[in-house]
């Protein structure tokens, strides 16, 4: 049980504090935080809460993880589905409260609030397949950091390190192309209180990460994995 | 007698190196270092903190911090008051130091003096609810990453690491919101030098704090901490 | 033959990470991640992909990196080209990878493409001169970084961050002198895709990095290392 | 001898990468790092030449580190001297290739060079008394610092972390007040090639940082530290 409420706290955490940077940090007039503050918070997220119950549950915070490390042969299937529930509902719960704390200007218009799009609506209007390119890329090149960096050969205690600053510097690659996802659980969470468009596009940024995710797992797991 | 001299450094340092930022650096022209800046002197305050003295006091530097570990079964009520003596102490000397450099140049302007605020002395007009919901959410899970980065199970060395980027991410939310406290002792001391409004507030930024303190040590010790 | 894929992938991540956030991130209006991103994103592709491929291969991701370490005696020549090969053969598919979605915003046009250039093609337009001490002094302190960072007497495990922050440090300071190579896969990738002045300079960039990392290398050996 | 080497090499990186970046890239249109990229090129140095040579000599790169260590009984008064000239040789000598290079570009003044400077040659104008009790303090507190990240109480490894990042922090609260020296040999080093006022200036920047560091190293060996 301990397992699903680090799960579902880690995936709190990773909404509230990325998606929350993004609402209420980034656009500022002078001293807004900017892409660059979104993309060190996206990956603090992950870094904090890898350490903080990284031991408890595994610290995937984030389906296409969960599925990419089944594919890799890191994790049971027969646990994906728990996972990725806690996961989903995490993320809910910290949008609702994002979105309580958002309301709390007046005047507060909701927007996008934060929400992944392709297409006319991708932050520079990157193109539908511009768009699932890079977030297969991306989900895939993140799964290879997290099989690797927590590969037995590798000292142990560093891999939040690695796994939370690659989720920085996959948001500084592509927050324009797609606002940046690699997790449907993030994506989920904010289409549901944003303006319609983003809930109609929420499908891709559960299937382009996905398969990512699972395609990530099978190149570490055939093509880098040493059997010895 | 060294621990608590390890607080008042500490803390001393946090509100130095925090507030001190927010106030020569955040807001220049072009050049300035903005919240993302702001964000990580916070940070690494305590980052480098918990490596110089963490090994004396526990590096708490937070009186919130302190009752939240009291709560979370890692620290003995008993030591509390010494402690947060020690770290209201060491933040009022730094916002002296502080003071006195300010008042370095012609024509300078008190004002909020890296006060926080809610209402209308949040950065941006955040309400009373919206600011209470802010500092006690983030505080708790403030408690729930420093729990767990110094859990047993966890490789010995990286909590600092993990607790430091943690507030440095916490920042990176909220500056906008309440200026970012989760730390009473830092909110009183610039408190003291500020317009009158900022005394004002004060019992806000030390009454949720605490709560959302105390709530985090709770929830790692029932929903997540393992017995064996 | 997993070495070979290693450094193909990771070569590929440091083009796709580095030079995409310069792409699509760098000069944005208000929130773009400006040249801290840029150097921040080059530094963790290399951090990140270090701690997922190091143990593999190595993680040199680099032909000058690979040269400098034979020069420093740490790496067999005869491995060497299998080595330069797959670090270009990756970072060629990356920079393809990255025009294709380049190409997804209406009316992109490609310019110099996140290339390397020195005199009137250098971002401040500093001189060959200015451009060659640069890439040669940058290249041969990364290599002692490199060298020292993965000697026996330092602690395990903390090579990559030293390493991967050191090729953040490296664009910081040069971004404006060269755009920054110390990495002639990277600066062959891209400028295949750009311009034509990019092609025609590329010589300069497989050229002084080279001489930069044998002579890093050499410095390390013969001033440095101890022989006990 | 190889220890000399790795102080000279050192505090070379330390000034060609830390003044570098603020002579560079730090005041440019648009994608300049601002002070937060000085702050970060300047923590850099150290952390990454730490790692790289701190086996070899234990990484001072700074006059005022090795007194203070000096005064807190971790170095001897008999060595000082060959590393106090070794640090600012090659201090001296990053100048004047950063000299080389900045002078590549047409037309360019060399004004302050990254000196450092008080009163009207501070950059926001801070009066003397508030630059010296900004050195000071900042010096004694890098100096509690590294005196307690490498307390053999603390897990081995971590320490240039620390100290790096502190350096970093430390940048980030006080570039607008003294443009930051804490280190006689980056100030003495820039000077020599600025205009008249920084070599005029230069001796409240051997005196300041000496006195913060020798405060600093008898506060942690007094009051901090344990005597068992």
């Amino acid at each position: 049980m301990k397992k699903y409420f680090a799960e579902f706290f880690g995936t709190f955490w990773l909404v509230f504090g990325g998606c929350g940077t993004a609402l209420f940090a980034c656009g500022l007039e002078k001293v807004g935080v900017g892409y660059v503050g979104v993309s060190l918070a996206f990956g603090l997220t992950v870094l904090t809460m890898a350490y903080a119950v990284g031991h408890i549950s595994g610290g995937h915070f984030n389906p296409a993880v969960t599925l990419g490390l089944v594919a890799g042969g890191r994790f049971k299937f027969g646990q994906a589905v728990q996972y990725i529930v806690s996961q989903v509902l995490g993320g809910i719960a910290a949008a609702a409260c994002l979105y309580l704390i958002f309301k709390g200007v007046d005047g507060a218009v909701v927007g996008g609030f934060a929400s992944n799009g392709y297409g006319e609506h991708s932050p520079e209007h990157y193109s539908f397949l511009a768009c699932a390119v890079t977030e297969v890329l991306l989900t895939a090149f993140f799964l290879i950091i997290i099989h690797g960096a927590t590969d037995k050969r590798v000292p142990v205690g560093f891999a939040p390190v690695a796994i939370g600053l690659g989720l920085t510097l996959i948001h500084l690659i592509s927050i324009p192309v797609t606002n940046t996802s690699v997790n449907p659980a993030r994506s989920i969470a904010v289409a549901l209180f944003a303006e319609p468009w983003a809930l109609e596009q929420v499908w891709f940024f559960i299937v382009f990460p996905v398969i990512g995710g699972v395609l990530g797992g099978l190149v570490y797991r055939y093509l880098l994995e040493s059997k010895n």
